[in-house]
C-alpha cells in the first residue's frame, strides 16, 4: 500500500465525531477549533516495537496500547481527550494490517467524541508516535504540583499485572487462564476516565513506570514525601494467583504499563472519586511533610522495596 | 544521560515566549491556552535517518530540519507557528548531542513566538517525530482545494536545490562552493512566511515530495488542472552552474525537500505576496479546467516530465 493510498483509507475509515473539528487528515495540516474558555491538554508518546511492546504483538494490540498510553496521560491531567495524531513508522504498510492497528486505536477510544485529524506514514523500524490533545475548563488540571499534607494517596484497579504479564510473554501460547489476563492488561491496557477527578483530586499522574518511580514525580513535584502500605496495594486475583508475596508486591511496587491513576486527595472525597470513577479505588498510603517515599507492610516492618524505581529508557 | 535528566535539561533550557503557554515541560500534559477566535492548525511529520536526512548528519541540522519541515506544513496552511512537540528515539542521549539537536531546532523557530512545549526520548534507532501547532483566524486557512480557473501558480525561492545536495551528499567533504550551497539547502531548509498569505493565496502546499507531486494534490483537490512552464522554474545560480539543462530541469520539476510553498493565486495578488513574503515567488504556470498537470518549455513544445511525480515513503 502506498503512503497517499493509506491517508485516503484513513480520511475513508474517520469519520469526525466533533462539531469542532474543522478539517480532518488530508491537508498540509488539520485544523480545529478549540472550545471558548477551554484549556488543551497536549502530550506525545513513542511506542516503539521490542522496547514498548513485544516486537511480535499483534497490529490491533499495538494500536490499542499507543492510544491507551497517550489518552490515560490526557487523563492523568484531568483532561477529556478530543484529537489525535499518528506517526507510523513501519517496515511495510499491509492493507489487512493497517486496518487492524485502526481497528485497535478505535477500540481504545471507544465511545469518546475523539478525532484522529492527523497522520503521517514512512518506512522504518516498526514505532508510533501518538499526539494526543484533551480539553478542559481553564485552570482546573491536575497537575503532579498538588499533593498536600494530609492527603491520601489512592490508585484505581490493580497493579502489577502488566508487569506480570510481560514475564509471561514468551509462554504465551501456553498460558494458564491467570497468566492471559495479566498478558492481556499488557496488551490493551484500561486508560481511566480521570477527567472526572476535577475538583476531587489534589494531584494525579498515570503509572507507566511503576507506582514507585511515578508517585515519585508527584512527591518531587509537590514538595512532599509519602509512606506506603504495601500490602495495600490493589492485586488482581490473578496475580495474587499466580505469584508469591514477596514478587508480587515488587511488581506491584514498581512494576511499569499498568496505565492505573494514582492520585492524592482529602480523605472526605474519596467516595465522591469512586462515584466518579466507576472502577475501584484503593488508598494505599497518606502524604507526609519528610521528603521521600516509604513503604510497610502490614504489621508495620519497613520493606525493602526502594532503590527499584520503575523504568528509565535510557537507564542501566 | 538518563532519560529524565534530559527532559529537566530542555526544560531548563526552553523559557517560554507565550502567555498563553500554561505548563510546559514535566507534566503528563502540556497546557496551552488558544486565543480566543482562533482556529488551531496541527502536523505531525516523523524524520528517520537514512530516510529524511542522510545518516551521518551533524545533530544540528537534524534538529533544524525537524523543525523546518514542520513548520514549513503550518506555514502552507497559512498559519502562524505556536507550540511543539518533540518525540525523539535515538541509540543513546549524549550531552551534546542533544544539546546541538535543541540548538537546531531553536535556529529554525528563529525568534518567533513558538515554544517546545513536550517531549518524548526513548531508546531506539534514530528518528524524530514532530508535531506543530499553528493558529490562525477562524475559517481563514489556505486550503489545498482553494484553486480556481484563471489562478496563476507560483513558487517561494528556488527549486531543486535540495535534491541536487543529496546527490552530492557522499563527496561533500570534495564539494565546490555551488554544491556546499546545495548541500546547506538540504540540510538547513528555508521554511517560508505562509501565515502573511492569508487573504492573498487561493490555495497552498509546501513542495517536500517535488513540485509536479505536490502541485498535483492542489490540483486533485481543487478539481483542475495546469499548465507549467518547466523553463520558468526558478533556479539557483548554484543550481544553473552545476547542472545541464536536462538534469535541472528534472530536479526542480520532481526534487523533494525544498520547503519552498506552491501556491494559486489571481494574478492582480502578485505583488500583495511578494510584499507579505519578502521573498523571491516566481510564476510558473496558470490554473485550467482539463484535469492533469502539463509542463511545456519556452519555445511551447510539451516536456515529458510526467511520470516522475516525486517521493513516495512506501512507492517501488
Amino acid at each position: 500500500m502506498r503512503e497517499f493510498a493509506l491517508i485516503e483509507r484513513l480520511a475513508e475509515r474517520l469519520a469526525s465525531r466533533r462539531a469542532d473539528t474543522r478539517l480532518g487528515i488530508g491537508d498540509d495540516a488539520a485544523l480545529i477549533a478549540p472550545p471558548p474558555g477551554q484549556e488543551l491538554a497536549i502530550t506525545t508518546d513513542t511506542l516503539i516495537a521490542g522496547r514498548h511492546f513485544p516486537v511480535d504483538t499483534v497490529a490491533f494490540d499495538i494500536g490499542y496500547k499507543a492510544l491507551a498510553v497517550n489518552l490515560s496521560d490526557l487523563a492523568a491531567m484531568g483532561a477529556e481527550p478530543a484529537w489525535i495524531t499518528i506517526a507510523l513508522a513501519a517496515p511495510e504498510l499491509a492493507g489487512d494490517w493497517c486496518d487492524a492497528l485502526l481497528d485497535g486505536a478505535l477500540a481504545a477510544i471507544g465511545d469518546h467524541p475523539v478525532d484522529i485529524i492527523g497522520g503521517d506514514t514512512t518506512r522504518g523500524d516498526l514505532a508510533l508516535t501518538i499526539t494526543a490533545i484533551g480539553c478542559l475548563p481553564a485552570g482546573r488540571a491536575l497537575r503532579r504540583s498538588g499533593a498536600g499534607l494530609g492527603d491520601v494517596i489512592a490508585v484505581t484497579g490493580t497493579l502489577g499485572d502488566a508487569a506480570y504479564g510481560l514475564e509471561c510473554w514468551s509462554m504465551r501460547d501456553r498460558a494458564s487462564e491467570d497468566q492471559r489476563f495479566c498478558i492481556d492488561r499488557l496488551a490493551r491496557p484500561q486508560w481511566r476516565p480521570g477527567a472526572t477527578l476535577r475538583g476531587i483530586a489534589n494531584a494525579a499522574i498515570d503509572i507507566s513506570d511503576g507506582l514507585a518511580a511515578d508517585l515519585g514525580h508527584i512527591l518531587e513535584a509537590s514538595g512532599v514525601g509519602a509512606r506506603l502500605d504495601i500490602d495495600a496495594l490493589p492485586a488482581s486475583a490473578a496475580l495474587r494467583r499466580a505469584c508469591g508475596t514477596d514478587s508480587r508486591r515488587r511488581l506491584q511496587w514498581s512494576g511499569g504499563d499498568d496505565y492505573e491513576l494514582c492520585i492524592t486527595l482529602a480523605e472526605d472525597q474519596l467516595d465522591a472519586a469512586r462515584a466518579a470513577l466507576g472502577c475501584p479505588l484503593t488508598v494505599v498510603g497518606t502524604i507526609e511533610a519528610e521528603p521521600g517515599l516509604r513503604a510497610f507492610d502490614a504489621n508495620g516492618q519497613p520493606w525493602g522495596g526502594d532503590g527499584e524505581r520503575g523504568w528509565d529508557h535510557f537507564g542501566s
